[in-house]
């Protein structure tokens, strides 16, 4: 008898590097290091693309034959300009036939105390943007961000939130992201993504470890560094009948000190030992 | 028509200053300031306690006419030795004439990632406290912390965690303590107080400010600082019933630095500027 196989690209099939696990990386780079290892998926952030040129990114993308899982991020519905950005941010998903808008709704308004106020915002704002996006055939995600940021970035900080907004509207316009940073901590989270079903139009992971670091920002752990139980959520969510990509989503800054192929390889082994 | 008179005394009935606000200063100096504040409570920590000698605190508080609101902290039953630790914690909680004792469940075991396991163990542990508490008429009281506290510091992340746990008790045995600095960003918290009803054994206000310090244990604001609308969580507790004591409780270096009854003024002006 002979050990089972671990067959690695069916292992990938479903895995998706985040460009901001490796923010520093050149788009070209990581993009050229996804396809070397077999990686299908790439989620990839507004700031980046936008620097490197979204058509061009695009471009870049299709010929590589990475598909772009989601782009980073709509939302910040507090901002002046909210309407104008949350619009060119759906028109540059379109461009990169990405299918997902992963919306952050931003924080409470400086000096407000009003939490009531500034979460329905967020739904009227989702309300005008919805028609747009199913225009540009992209979904937008709501998501819940750790309740550590609710002031500051973003006042959706449970997935029971995120849907009681998201299922106002049609199952193929809005969806929720499902980030295990953000929701590992609930006591209701398994119920909630069984609620949520085909609303989960992204899955992220990464690891949840301490000290935080000031700001608490960028203080997320590769797979497998932390105390997240991230199969069990990953089994969760697969028993939706979510069968999507699973990004792998970490900020840290020892780990964007590090070479990108490095980390993407990183990401790899930790998704395969401890997300799959 | 005269301006309406502020009755200070009257606003500083259910006012209690919580020690740890002023980690540094010596106990002596603390309850002296009180009393000549017309502060009529304080919230007690056991190590600085201990330190000083628990019966020699009782006698001090009682001959300065405080009452001593609650004592923090039991709780951290991943610990070897949590049912000794935690039966000291109810004696002193006697000795010290002090009807709460505040529970602080912990966080995860090194290396878990079992966080139902943990969860369950809290649940466990308060029953085998529960009869020991009552007999010495100590009410133990869960506290729901902060989810970015949930890995090394409590499992227990909402109040309606809390009451799950202590609503299988005797009300007068087991309540809660509901911190605002905890439970402000719950999209559910005003729903889980008016269910907490009588179980509410506490009630504790700062103000949520950032950014986060490293660590976030020390980055709390005075009440008024920060966004959190404590006037808003003060009202609804209120409508349960609880006419108990409002402690303030602030863990910030800054505060530490400054001067005690500099700090206890400052506590005050906040509380009666934005929690009454």
């Amino acid at each position: 008898m002979t050990a089972p196989r671990v067959d690695r690209s069916a292992g990938l099939a479903r895995f998706s590097f985040n460009q901001a696990t490796s923010m520093n990386w050149p788009l070209e780079e990581a993009v050229a290091a996804c396809a070397d290892a077999g990686v299908p998926g790439i989620g990839l952030w507004r700031e980046p693309v936008g620097a490197y040129g979204v058509e061009r990114a695009a471009r870049l993308v299709r010929a590589a034959g990475l598909t772009v899982t989601s782009l980073c991020r709509g939302g910040f519905f507090t901002a002046d300009d909210w309407r104008a950005e949350n619009l060119r941010a759906i028109e540059e998903a379109a461009t990169l036939d990405c299918p997902v808008l992963v919306l952050v709704s931003g924080g409470l308004p400086a000096g407000s105390r009003d939490l009531d106020g500034a979460r329905q915002r967020v739904a009227d704002a989702i309300a005008e943007l919805a028609p747009h996006a199913t225009a540009a055939g992209v979904r937008l995600a709501i998501e819940p961000l750790h309740p550590m940021f609710c002031s500051d970035r973003c006042v959706i900080s449970t997935l029971g939130q995120a849907l009681d907004i998201a299922e106002r509207f049609e199952t193929e316009a809005v969806g929720v992201v499902v980030d295990a940073y953000h929701v590992w901590w609930d006591d209701t989270v398994h119920q909630q993504i069984a609620r949520a079903g085909e609303r989960i139009a992204a899955f992220q992971v990464c690891d949840w470890i301490t000290p935080l670091p000031e700001g608490v920002l960028l203080g997320r752990g590769l797979p497998g560094e932390g105390c997240i139980d991230l199969r069990g959520l990953r089994s969760a969510v697969d028993t939706t009948g979510y069968t999507g990509p699973i990004e792998v989503e970490v900020f840290h800054g020892d780990v964007w000190a590090r070479p990108g192929r490095e980390v993407l390889a990183a990401s790899v082994e930790g998704y395969l030992r401890h997300v799959l």
